[in-house]
């Protein structure tokens, strides 16, 4: 499947054999330029990709979904890292004709754990969507499948919101948040987003409007249950609100549910509390409150080619914001060594919390 | 609206004038006959009401759903206890003619908190629905709007079950718990029932079994969760368990969450724990958990006459076995103080949890 001969340039991934912690098991490995695709295939060159927290998980063996093991050359089978990113059409196998793709066109791998992290990669031409790009940046075609995906999946998948309707979210100031508030204004749905109390909450509530939060509240204002059901009350004119989107859990989530109307959804997509939500039994009885989860990975698996070229067509007209981010470029002089501690120290810096910003890794053709 | 020459005898009704404890605002009042029915309307005779345990609630205030008051002679207006029980047509006003229904039909009021503990009632047509008697007994005719309802309705409107499938409960001893066991029976379904764990558990064990209950365990094993999951991938034959039914809530219900596979719907009508349902966010996530609540009020509210007949015959021709019960009589001959004096009796000893007995009230047309 491999072949030295088909391209002058070598390629690279960043792979491992067994799970653990990333800094132990993650390795860099040059690997030889694709041969032709066979039919119903393509070649792609991966040209950005974000290391997601999940991406750690996987890496870590305790996220639910794990990727395929993939065979190289001397290597036998290993795991890529990487969930996400955008890549170019580099050559497409006979039987394509009538899939729209071309050479040069920026396309997403929507398979699940497919390794992002590499820098070409042999995919069934059912695996990629293409994308219009519409002037859209790199930054934002390597991070639309997964937060601003989830954001637009959750607000139209279980209420058929109209302009004007509320929305209670917390956790607002995630990257999940931050498209749930950019996609909502755009739809003329109004948000009540929910913040923890921070030193530079001023700025974050400034930051949140500006992106169209129509009102930011800390948690705290749940303990005082009446005045913030007053509150919203006033702010909604009334209007049940009847989709909350939950990615912290525990204590201060069920202290929102009151906030809700009759027949509302709250849709559970993390736990940053860590601790379980709590609902109480005549939130669901009298109110029919209909609690969720929500996995963007089980949507792609789903779904057809044709939805989700659908929903990439949206995210792409919605013009969502990049998110704040650095680029890790790993120059192509570096040797395997090199290359993985700098992708080692960068996850580090993850994993301790000491970067607010995502991390998107540009892997270069290493030199042969 | 009432008239004493319209018929020779009088009615009883047993009303309160605000809520509260059911021992102290609960009276009888005599009244008497009802004038012939207006256009679009019927009178019936209510011939057995159950007190349910959500009766003394709506007595006590504290639950949703309140009767609308009713005016009497001589005590402007008050509330009439009771939401269940079965009616006799005795007549019919003008414009009934297309709608199935003559003088001797057996009928329930499905209209929520219509006051059953009463003799007779003038009622709107369409808050009326009338039952195939097939054989039923009096006692199931006035059982079945509440308990055989819900059971039916959960196990309906959630998940589509067919024959051989399985599905989870707990509190499988009350009578929701019965119903679920008998109509699950009835349409191939599988049960793994959970109850307490008490002294005569071999007793409760062959009740359920002889019920229909495929399996009967409690609590307790859910201590040890790999056990109670190989138990259960032995008795499913490893097929996901879609479809658990929650009376109990707590940690005993977040405990069974395991138990259920992808794509699962949790249904919770009660919470005898006093405590709400912790749901780990990753349950509902990465394996599609779905809580839900039912409360068969709502349903009634929701649906039309068409669907609650159609309901009605399925649960006439499943033929649910009567709940272990004893009849309270109030005679014609007592007084309006001993009449009240004996139903406070009987509630009373509800409210101690003397008798696990339903209690049905027959109230006698009073001499006048």
């Amino acid at each position: 499947m491999f072949s030295s001969s088909a391209a002058n340039r070598a390629n690279r991934a960043l792979i491992y054999s067994h799970t653990g912690s990333p800094s132990s098991v993650l390795r860099a490995l040059t690997y030889p330029a694709l041969p032709p695709p066979a039919p119903g295939t393509l070649n792609v060159r991966l040209r950005l990709a974000p290391i997601n927290p999940a991406d750690l998980n996987v890496i870590e063996g305790v996220y639910p979904s794990r990727p395929a093991p993939t065979a190289f050359p001397g290597q036998g089978e290993v795991l890529v890292g990487g969930n996400e990113g955008y890549a170019e059409v580099q050559a497409l196998g006979a039987g394509l004709d009538g899939r729209g793709l071309s050479v040069g066109d920026w396309v997403l791998v929507t398979r699940q754990q497919a390794g992002t992290w590499r820098t070409a990669a042999n995919v069934g031409a059912d695996e990629v969507i293409r994308l219009e790009r519409k002037g859209l940046s790199e930054v934002n075609a390597a991070t639309l499948t997964v937060n601003p995906a989830t954001a637009y999946l959750m607000l139209t998948s279980f209420v058929d919101l109209k302009p004007g309707d509320w929305i209670i979210q917390n956790g607002a100031n995630s990257a999940v948040g931050q498209a749930v508030i950019h996609i909502a204004r755009a739809r003329g749905v109004k948000t009540l987003n929910f913040v923890r109390n921070r030193n530079n909450l001023d700025d974050t509530k400034r930051e949140l409007t500006a992106l169209g939060a129509t009102q930011v509240l800390t948690y705290d204002a749940l303990e005082d249950k009446r005045a913030v059901r007053a509150q919203v009350a006033e702010w909604t004119g009334g209007a049940p609100v009847r989709l909350a989107l939950n990615c912290v859990s525990g204590p201060t989530t069920t202290a929102l549910l009151p906030l809700l109307g009759q027949n509302a959804h709250v849709v559970t997509y993390g736990a940053m509390s860590r601790a379980p939500l709590a609902i109480p039994a005549s939130a669901q009885i009298f109110r029919n409150l209909t609690a969720h989860g929500f996995w963007v990975s089980r949507w792609y698996l789903e779904h057809s080619v044709q939805e989700r070229e659908a929903l990439m067509k949206e995210l792409v007209d919605l013009k969502i914001p990049e998110p704040v981010h650095e680029i890790l470029t790993i120059g192509k002089e570096k040797k395997d060594k090199e290359a993985a501690d700098s992708v080692k120290a960068a996850i580090d810096k993850m994993l301790a919390g000491e970067s607010k910003k995502k991390v998107l890794l540009r892997l270069e053709e290493p030199d042969d």
